[in-house]
């Protein structure tokens, strides 16, 4: 994520006015973050410690049945298994190739670093492809941006070409451009966010509810791993599927940017900072 | 990772030029993809398949150990135990107060989200969190950006003034730019990159190398969740450390988010894509 260079906004400003600007930005975003950490806090703090307990009551359970392993012998194994798991998840005897450094692999490690999604399903393991990854990324996360910037542009010319088109034999301008921002935003709504989930809850088995989550959570570009497509090693993936979800995870970032680039434009047009005039709507 | 609306690069441009520069930069991408592809598949596909016959190996050894445990037991246990651990990494009796959903892991947890970097060390387990991550996402990223492009003006205020102030007693403003820009790229390299690791280095216990990959791949969010702050629970963490470390995340995306701005203008600017002469530089 690196913002989208928007200081144009700033020039209509008076000198003393930033730094009570800032000052007060920070404020807001630190009672965000507080917000979001107590929002956290009560709804996963409860299911952590039930599952904590289940497992402790599990591990009990396992220790009777085998009765040669005691409690710090399945410690050892835990972190074991645990260190082998984050080493690489190749550790059960079928792994789709995906989880493995194949063509497949490598290839979606490599999508996963340029865009900065990041799933961390595999990660470099030697210091030498570590070193690679971070120069790759330092030309390729750029190279990915202006591939974005490129779709997105594309994305609203088309949106603009509508309301050229409608406006000439509708009401005029303003009602159609209206229209045709909110059909694009439902349409992008529904062909990045609300259909994929129904493509993958058939492909992985997620519920649609968990498929959406890792749609927003993969084109937001948070990525946080707990769900990857093409993990299950009981499950066969055709190859137009991996295809499919390539493309839904370009024109999606790009559909999704614009709509983050849309809320930034209201978090910053109301002059909640300062009273800012000159702001830049260059983007339209 | 979102495009900084560059959209005004393009206006300078015939209409029939689009396309096939829009074809050559997928071309030029997927190019690129396809040697990371190579490259990380040669580097870690041996140490992985090292890694692999390593731990079927422990395994065996282990089978031999505890004959109570068959294969069968043995793959349901492993993976039982990745289950949970993907739960949430809160198994082994001591954990941190970073690593489970307690008040420091929530916020770091929100950080993480809203900065898009995703650890992926903690994630939502229940359906109301996942629901409101996405709602705290949707706001959260873009107030970042928002605060970020706040921190990266300030910082390139901070640059344009000691520019000024050099221009007047030396040798005209060209050199005068050409010197303050490098000093602030040599010193951002050296406080949000080369210096950090050493902290740690000190702290974690990590190699220099091992602290150098974990601040360009958090800087540059991509956040593979392979190293992460203030997870081992065999040391103690200051809390002047987890301070130190937040406010190191925001000012070095800040910085970072500013190099990529440079490397992407030098990627647009050449006309590889299409003659563009209408480059904007309205950053600086
Ligand atoms: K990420
Ligand atoms: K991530």
């Amino acid at each position: 994520m690196h913002p989208p260079g928007a200081p144009a906004a700033h020039k209509g400003r008076g000198r003393g006015c930033v730094v009570p600007g800032t000052l007060f930005l920070l404020f807001a975003y630190l009672a965000y973050l507080a917000l979001g950490t107590g929002v956290f806090w009560a709804l996963e703090g409860r299911a952590a410690e039930d599952s904590s307990r289940n497992f402790q009551r599990d591990k009990w359970e396992l220790l009777q049945n085998f009765t040669c392993l005691d409690s710090h012998a399945l410690d050892l194994l835990i972190r074991d298994i645990i260190q082998s798991y984050k080493d690489g998840a190749h550790l059960l005897s079928n792994t789709t190739s995906m989880g493995r450094w194949e063509l497949m692999g490598s290839f979606f490690f490599s999508v996963s670093t340029v865009t900065t999604i990041g799933y961390g399903n595999l990660s470099p393991q030697t210091m030498a492809a570590r070193l690679f990854c971070i120069f790759f990324a330092l030309v390729g996360i750029p190279l990915n941006l202006v591939v974005l910037n490129r779709l997105g542009h594309l994305m609203q010319r088309g949106v603009h070409r509508c309301v050229q088109r409608l406006g000439g034999t509708w009401q005029g301008p303003a009602p159609a451009r209206w229209l045709a921002g909110s059909c694009a935003l439902l349409s992008g709504l529904l062909l990045f966010l609300l259909l994929p989930p129904l493509l993958f809850s058939h492909m992985e088995g997620w519920s649609y509810l968990e498929g959406f989550y890792f749609s927003f959570i993969t084109l937001s570009t948070v990525g946080f791993g707990d769900y990857v497509i093409g993990m299950d090693p009981s499950r066969r993936y055709p190859l137009w599927y991996k295809n499919i979800v390539s493309l839904w995870i370009l024109f999606g970032m790009a559909w999704l940017a614009l709509i983050i680039k849309l809320i930034l434009s209201l978090l910053e047009t109301p002059g909640g900072t300062c009273s800012c005039h000159h702001h830049c709507s260059k983007a339209d």
